[in-house]
């Protein structure tokens, strides 16, 4: 399957899922309305079944292209910071950020308490991160043990914390032996500038596809059969143990 | 404290030990025989106490600096990949490898069931891994919140895993917040061609120093000051939510 990364303006959204060539396309964590917008983040909140997903669900199907894009989710008096699956046939699957970062999140969200979210997309197995989630490894390597083979990570990213882009996201899909698709931001708001440098990074940690600091359009393939070798090669799934673990998750 | 790492032949590694100027100097897995050499690394396994720890601790006297080194340890008809730290004093900690990589290690060692082992080094707690062991980043994470400040790592990385000292080493300084001294061969035995690429990372995910393909003698600062500095900055120890990671451990 071919993943695209929309790094830029929901606005110009349908026209690079049109020119993408892509089975999905994947934009930035609240991309639907800005991220760092203070208390417009609870006005703009909306239901999972809401008008945006409405809005993506039909750009879903005039193209057949599945989209995967953060918003402000609104569940009662609850708002989670929320990424959403949506293909032609409508909404597929609906994570919410479990690790929020500092008081930028904890200022307006409640935090998800599921871990592993996934569904399918052109018969590869998708899971949803959002940004700060993906710095944590236990995560990452639930999905993998789960199924996960394309992570796809909606994130806020803002400088000077390339090393996540650059060094983190890369040793993720090596470590844990999975495709990850990071989409970033690449705008200013207030006093956050967004470093962009999505990517897709390969389970052999090759990165694949990387965009610079502007908007950008960038594009990868995704098999299960590179999966498969990468995993024959790089045994860590098979070499964990375990038993040695437990005080980490106790 | 001031660590160094020797990369390069055991036979310069007494000299290195006296120019470096350090408090501690980390030299690669298996520094003491070599590594890829076959029946002889039963023929050359000594108990953690035998000649080659008493040179060791000699060398660390003379000189008033402590050393960690890998070796071939033998206990009664079982052997280890293990790494010894020593200092003035005599011997302070033994390390079994965990992880056992591939049929390379398999065909020769027992792997070790204690994944945390430690011991203070001019103030600092120092932890113990080898090589395929921190490309689990639960080992890591386990280091850190048992209290590791400085993780020592002897290792020996063939071409093409270069992502390993580039990538996945950043990472796990970044993500479990300690400092990193990953310590590599640079020669070639049989089909393997060791890459180098020694390093030292700080917490925040900043290569201190780092050597290249050939023999090197590097050295970096770590202090506990920058340590505390960047968990400020970089809450992820905090952050976590081990209820959510449970399944990892099952």
């Amino acid at each position: 399957m071919r993943v695209a990364i929309h790094q830029g303006p929901v606005d110009a959204l349908p026209d690079a899922v049109r020119a993408a060539g892509a089975d999905l396309v994947v934009t930035a964590e609240m991309a639907t309305t800005g991220y760092h917008i203070g208390a417009r983040t609870h006005e703009l909140a909306e239901p999972a079944d809401g008008p945006t997903a409405a809005k993506m669900s039909a750009l879903a199907k005039e193209t057949g292209v599945a989209l995967a894009y953060g918003y402000p989710e609104a569940d009662g008096s609850r708002v989670y910071n929320s990424v959403q699956l949506v293909d032609a046939t409508g909404r597929l699957a609906n994570y919410r950020k479990t690790h929020l970062f500092g008081d930028l999140d904890k200022a307006w969200f409640t935090p998800g308490d599921e871990p592993v979210v996934q569904a399918d997309v052109a018969g590869v197995r998708v899971g949803l991160l959002i940004c700060y989630d993906v710095e944590f490894p236990e995560l990452v390597r639930a999905h993998a043990l789960a199924g996960t083979e394309l992570l796809v990570v909606p994130t806020a990213l803002m400088s000077p914390y390339e090393v996540v882009a650059d060094t983190v996201v890369p040793a993720r899909a090596y470590e844990s032996q999975l495709f990850v698709a990071y989409a970033n931001r690449c705008d200013v708001e207030r006093e956050l500038t967004y470093c962009g440098r999505s990517c897709v990074v390969a389970p052999t940690g090759a990165v694949l596809t990387r965009a610079g600091s502007g908007p950008a359009l960038v594009t990868a393939e995704v098999t299960r059969e590179a999966l498969a070798a990468s995993r024959l090669e790089n045994t860590h799934l098979a070499d964990r143990r375990p038993e040695l673990y437990r005080g980490t998750t106790a």
